[in-house]
């Protein structure tokens, strides 16, 4: 897989491109991570990229000429039909879902601006995604595309070591994790509960089960009408909401 | 304010705590970041940090005394209280309300796993909050944290130069942003709308606020019910909805 970001400071990317699971899928050669300054793309001798906007206001603007252009450098340069994803507060609210859709395309393109608006031509007439990380706001599109790459990548195949471990996470399953515990068995009086000592394999798996449901009722109810529920967990939600009733009763 | 971060991959924040508004702000005195390797706090020669889960499974999880220390030590040279902040799938998903409780804070201190679980006792004895980012996974807790760090820094006072940006920005004022369009007048024969070149500073008023309804109607009518709605606002939204139903409908 072929990503781009174009960026005013291609330099926030280094340390999170060279390391860790970026940089190891990269070594292998499965992605290759590429910032582009679109400064580089500016028409004039100043390396304007951005303007007032009409109307008036605070704030700047980033211009469509350097984005069109250097997007269109890239795109003259590849064979895939690259989605090109604005990093804006306005788009779509990203989730695993997008992450495992994106994850299958050749060639990314992020755009990303950097506490200023973009000229609405760029949203109508160049990009395909318009994409969120969330409800907050940030100083700009850098962080946010480094999120999505992040998820996307680690879904290409032959990145993580552990075949597995993509798909025990927390929202692949569609569940919040169930606790886990390691060395000590005691700290600080604080013990590892016995079932996970008792070396019984099925009810351990039972009671992670249920801690995995109890959590996510108790913070994250709204995943559990996305859930393929069995009639185990129907069962054990059943009791856990009649345990809450009780205690909140009593 | 002061922040810590503790990860085993500190040099991921280099670029992110040097650019930009994070760099000026500490440049400025305002924010003090510090990355530490609570590898440093390993009560063993090795450095090691993780263990194998009790109950068995994959993947490993983080032991509890090295991140208890590290957070001790941090705690033993401050006389503020600080938060001590869980980044995990598992947490209360960050908002722009957390940021602006956040930013109230003198000292955050954030907790980075790394594609491994915690050990529950860290959750339950040491952190005073869990957060996450959104609804998709990813390799570790260092993006989340620098997004987080992101979106409170800025609202430090004296950190934004235009003291309005941090108010007119998507998410503070609960609606998406309207359009924005700088020079050229026509690029690619897309032209600007013609309200913004009229000079009637009354009249963009009202057309930017009924587009940012209209965007925020289209694209997250969620929002809608959060903000403080004038009642010509409310004349907006109901003239926008009978506009669609009657395009539906043709």
């Amino acid at each position: 897989m072929n990503v781009d970001v174009l960026t005013l400071f291609p330099e926030m990317m280094d340390g999170v491109f060279r390391t860790s699971i970026l940089g190891k899928a990269q070594e292998k050669g499965i992605v290759s991570l590429n910032a582009v300054n679109f400064r580089d793309y500016s028409d004039n001798k100043h390396g304007t990229v951005d303007d007032t906007p009409y109307g008036g206001g605070g704030g700047m603007v980033l211009k469509p000429d350097p984005i069109f252009a250097a997007v269109e450098d890239l795109l003259s340069k590849t064979s895939a039909a690259p989605r090109v994803i604005l990093m804006c507060p306005q788009g779509e609210t990203f989730t695993q879902q997008k992450a495992e859709e994106l994850s299958a395309e050749e060639h990314l393109i992020f755009i990303c601006g950097h506490y200023e608006g973009y000229d609405e031509r760029i949203r109508e007439h160049l990009v395909t995604d318009e994409l969120s990380i969330g409800d907050y706001v940030l100083t700009g599109g850098e962080l946010p595309a480094m999120v999505v790459i992040d998820s996307v990548v680690r879904l290409l195949p032959g990145v993580l070591g552990n075949e597995t471990s993509a798909v025990t996470d927390s929202f692949s399953t569609g569940l919040l994790e169930y606790p886990h515990y390691t060395r000590p068995a005691e700290f600080r009086g604080w013990k590892v509960p016995d079932i996970l000592l008792s070396g019984h394999h099925a009810n351990i798996e039972l009671w992670r089960r249920e801690q995995a449901l109890k959590r996510t009722l108790q913070r994250r109810p709204d995943l559990l009408k996305k859930v393929a529920l069995t009639d185990q967990d129907r069962k054990v939600i059943r009791r856990l909401r009649q345990e809450q009733q009780e205690s909140n009763d009593g």
